[in-house]
């Protein structure tokens, strides 16, 4: 009993089955005889699909796709299915015009990618609907290489993005790209279609600002450094420092580079918190330049991290230098020569050992932050746990790091020959970032302040209170966009 | 009308096909205003759904949502839905008391978190369950943040946890946070929603033990290195050396609570070994400290690397140093002063050659444990694979941080100068508990014991043999869970 | 025809839910009754599914299994199911032949593991199918442990393998496994089986190369540098360097290795282009060993940043050594006994300066490399952005790190002192790599050749021109093969 599959699978499965059960007699169009062609027949082959293939020359086209396809040319292959892949060129859209009441009523899935951000003033799915406005018109797959649709499911990244104005088209695609062993994302209605062209073409988006500002700091302190340290002993005594520029040059500029960024960090929210304190609501938006800040400050931190651990390889090259050792071996002779037995200085004993001590201190809370985050450590982090590693312990790293450079800076700061060509020393400036976001944040946790701050948080407002839900249900709280 | 479940499901619900092809037609509740209410709204909306919202004050609440959205008051918003999100306070369950009638064989998802764990005896859910006993009580998406809702599915946490007692309830909430592109996982039954609602408010559980450990590891083994180092030459010979604290000490506190809490990952192995040989079957609990102690041994694991990494930070700053500059000086002095010509010794060149030498290799295994504890590389290893480098790897590290720390010590450990206050030097007592390891370690793998334990582990008992089905099946092997 | 989405939905779409629906009806067997039957039965009732289990010995086995559980003999089992786990051993699998009848028409899932990689001519899945031939074989869930079963979906490793060769019964599975809150991947045919039981006993199969290559690197450069460095002087001047083996001359091992092994990377790519270019054609397969050298550039540059870093560390512990304390001390007395008051070498200073310089900077461009191939960081990158990293800054940091090893043999490689026993010093072989690699990318780089590259790549051919899809679509581009 129970003999044929048939019969099994209407008496107590599933499922899914109605679907999977013809799984093996759905037809899937593919128009286009490329490589993305080639590669999605074997997939949909291996998942069970028949597929045809619709071609311009089908009788050079046949040789190079597996023998179950059925390559024919495209009029023939849109008439036997109800879901087609078009697969051509956007240049090529025009050419199906003559199939125009074939493909009406026909789901058509636009896979095409660009080779420039936004290249045409609409997107090719949107040019692809509104030559065939009687088609439902799918964006996706765009995103999916033909080289891992052929490797198979092992690949990393099988997030394929999804839209359609159409729901139930979107979701039979959808769907379809759930049996491919993709992982498909609903991003809603067609408009989001230029969005999803410009996915593979998007290059560190988010890094663009940070890496700019990173880099014109680094500019500016590395020719100020250069000035007072090399250029002026030139100047004034005609001593040569240039062999200074590769490493110590450079080793002054990483740490101002890195304290500086990590202070932009925090500041975006301390505005931002100003922002909601002033205006004494949460629903306003932030102006743009706040919310792009906002939006970055993990780039920010990352680069402030690499920054940092730049300057800690510089600081711990120092000792292997050949400039070290001749030095030092001078100082030998002179002590010698001067016959003082015992060099000690206390005061600047304790200043290195406070500094060193308190850089490997910053480094190791920032290293915390920069491993949290990792993807999928972050994903492994719940809301606080998360926030408490990257507010609490963050402001900490850049409390600690300020300490670290004031520590060495010492008493220098008062003292006039460190203001050569009347600018002041690196360290000060150095500071100055760090010390407004450190009061700001104090000022914030002022008991009076804090308290309004929390209240305009959980939904209050100036002018009326909206009394209802968003106490304990997890709410679009502005500390989860403005604290980090 | 519409009371038992059965007639619930043929009447409307999923059916995801029915639910996809009718997805258009689908109207979700959502009663309450908040801001998660909000985000929820336009999610479901850019999928598809008609969504109605239950307010106490319908008219504000209008001007918040979408135009699309049916905004009205709870008792018409419920009556217009079968399946409900309740995104309001666990105070406020009790204000819909008056709609128990309508609420009846309908599905309600309570979404609510608490601000403590534990913070009423019974869950949310629970409660809510209590009140309305003839709804379809379904607990989840209380982790998603109302903002991650409303940024759409790039947001990495896409993990949703769902539970119930009614299967088929909870299927189709499963279906509904697949088609919103959560990832949903299920639970099962209704007692697991006090786990959920604890998941937000959980912080770094399994960090607790191991980190209190470390801290009260550390803290005594500075004291202790305190006392020997600086106190000691005070009291004897009124020598200030103060100056030693930040890194000195701090440097040597470091190694032994790294070592330390390196031996207590495998000793934890070896005592749950011992364990089964003594009782001679694997299927007999383990004791909860044991259970606990197995399981944060990637806590304790990372927390030793974080140490190992922060003395080799130490160490490498050690020659930058003031105070090493100035004690070369004063030797150097000193050299010239004797005359002696070559200060070569051998023997400490080739003690600090060989001690720095196992010192890097230990580290570098420790990175390729570090490294593979990242969940995306975990996640790419196979069960062997993971249990050579947790395992095999992990072993000889310890073993090679064994030799560190014996080449440091040399033949000082039989010299009495290094017994200051009768104590023994730190590094005969970082040694301890790796020798404890290591010897227990050797035991295991003598061929009598290992044969034993082998059998033991494949389902083998003292009092009885379990024939069946265990070898080349995968099986819950103890190996799995005592051997790290 | 079929015009309305409606009817096509009708047609063919899944309908997930009626599966759903009958869920807690569906009566799944599992036949045998160790740890991993005892398992997933527990997570099979947790997620709402009835469990018979078949046992030899029924009694003893109904103790260990929960009470809702049907524990029964074999025949019983098999005949109240459709859908039966076979969680026995491959040996017994023959045990099951007297129920040939009962299991006719039904699904078994052969969930068994082998302890060695192809232990048997044909699959266990295989040799199932031979025995049971009017049965349904699906193989699947063997790289789930017992014990992630068990502590359900938190664990990391979620994602099952399944294949079949009847298309109804494999996506039955599948289904299966997505309700479990498995990630289920389908590999199509029971052909894969083979490949999925080998899956768990995969060890680092695409490292093995890799490792066997920087291993065997390491040896001669070992043996070689010890040549050179320590037996020459003892040979010569009978100069005892002993001390030097356990830290210079490995680390004059370790950055020659990485630079070979960075240079290899990047080779492998070259070689593709060539062939390429030789054949006119991008659908030409390459050699197998030109595929699988492409295939673990992964590992190789992830191992080349391995030894980059040790070589780091062995580099900056260089100052904390004895040895370079007793050579500093003497050199002092020296100095001072030669009344030399500045040892100032301009040439030195600069050479180190830039050698450091340059060191720093390509370890930084390796991290950045290393960085993006964590596999969760990875994945967050699109394909440009990839490309960017591991082909712009690959090379980048290659041609640094050439320049790195190029300031440190500055003119010594034309000084004869230098050529020991008539070998050229380590790091003039540690550039032949590098210098071909950077040659070969500069004429790939010139007009012509990478016009004429890009048209292959384009899916142009010598002899005939495929005119259709492929510019704007997304292609199997060699390049996505060929660069890194």
């Amino acid at each position: 009993m129970m003999g044929s599959p048939k019969n099994l699978n209407e008496t107590f499965l599933p499922n899914v089955a109605n679907g999977i059960k013809d799984a093996s007699k759905i037809t899937i169009g593919i128009i286009g005889s490329g490589d993305f062609a080639k590669s999605l027949t074997i997939r949909l082959i291996r998942c069970g699909y028949h597929v045809v293939v619709g071609s311009r020359n089908p009788k050079l086209a046949a040789e190079v796709f597996p023998h179950v396809v059925d390559v024919t040319h495209h009029e023939d292959a849109v008439a036997k299915t109800n879901i087609i892949f078009v697969a051509i060129h956007r240049e090529h859209y025009a050419s199906l015009w003559d199939l125009k009441h074939l493909l009406a009523g026909k789901i058509l899935i636009d896979v095409s990618n660009n080779t420039r951000v936004d290249q045409y003033p609409d997107s090719n799915a949107e040019y692809l609907a509104s030559l065939f406005p009687d088609s439902l018109i799918v964006k996706g797959f765009n995103v999916v290489s033909a080289w891992s649709l052929q490797l198979g499911p092992k690949d990393a990244s099988r997030q394929v993005y999804i839209c359609s104005n159409n729901v139930q088209a979107r979701h039979q695609v959808i769907e379809l790209a759930r049996q491919l062993s993709f992982i498909p994302i609903d991003l809603g209605a067609l408009s989001s279609s230029r969005e999803i062209e410009n996915l593979p073409l998007r290059l560190f988006t988010l890094w663009k600002g940070p890496v700019v500002i990173a880099i014109s700091l680094a500019t500016f302190f590395f020719i100020y450094s250069f000035i007072r340290d090399v250029i002026h002993p030139y100047v004034r005594n005609q001593q040569s420092d240039f062999y200074k520029i590769p490493i110590e040059i450079v080793n002054k500029t990483l740490p101002i580079v890195a304290i500086t960024l990590l202070s932009l960090v925090y500041l975006s929210g301390l505005i931002a918190a100003a922002y909601q304190l002033y205006y004494g609501t949460k629903y306003r938006r932030f102006p743009p330049w706040l919310d792009n800040w906002l939006q970055c400050r993990k780039q920010l931190g990352l680069l402030s991290f690499f920054f940092a651990t730049v300057h800690v390889a510089y600081s711990l090259c120092l000792p292997m230098r050949r400039s070290e050792r001749y030095l030092f071996l001078n100082m030998a002779y002179q002590q010698v020569h001067a016959n003082v037995e015992n060099s000690w200085n206390e005061e600047e004993v304790w200043r290195i050992e406070m500094y060193i001590s308190f850089g490997i201190m910053s480094l190791g809370l920032l290293s915390l932050l920069a491993v949290t985050s990792i993807p999928s450590v972050n994903t492994a982090l719940n809301w606080r746990e998360f926030s408490f590693i990257q507010s609490t312990l963050g402001y900490v790293a850049l409390l600690i790091s300020t300490f670290h450079v004031l520590i060495y800076g010492w008493k220098r700061a008062f003292e006039e020959e460190y203001y050569r060509f009347y600018t002041p020393p690196n360290f000060v400036l150095a500071l100055v970032l760090p010390s407004i976001v450190i009061l700001g944040k104090i000022i914030l946790l002022l008991p009076c302040v804090s308290r309004k701050l929390r209240r305009i948080r959980r939904g209050w407002e100036k002018s009326h209170v909206i009394e209802e839900a968003s106490g304990s249900v997890p709410h679009l709280s502005p500390e989860r966009i403005t604290v980090m």
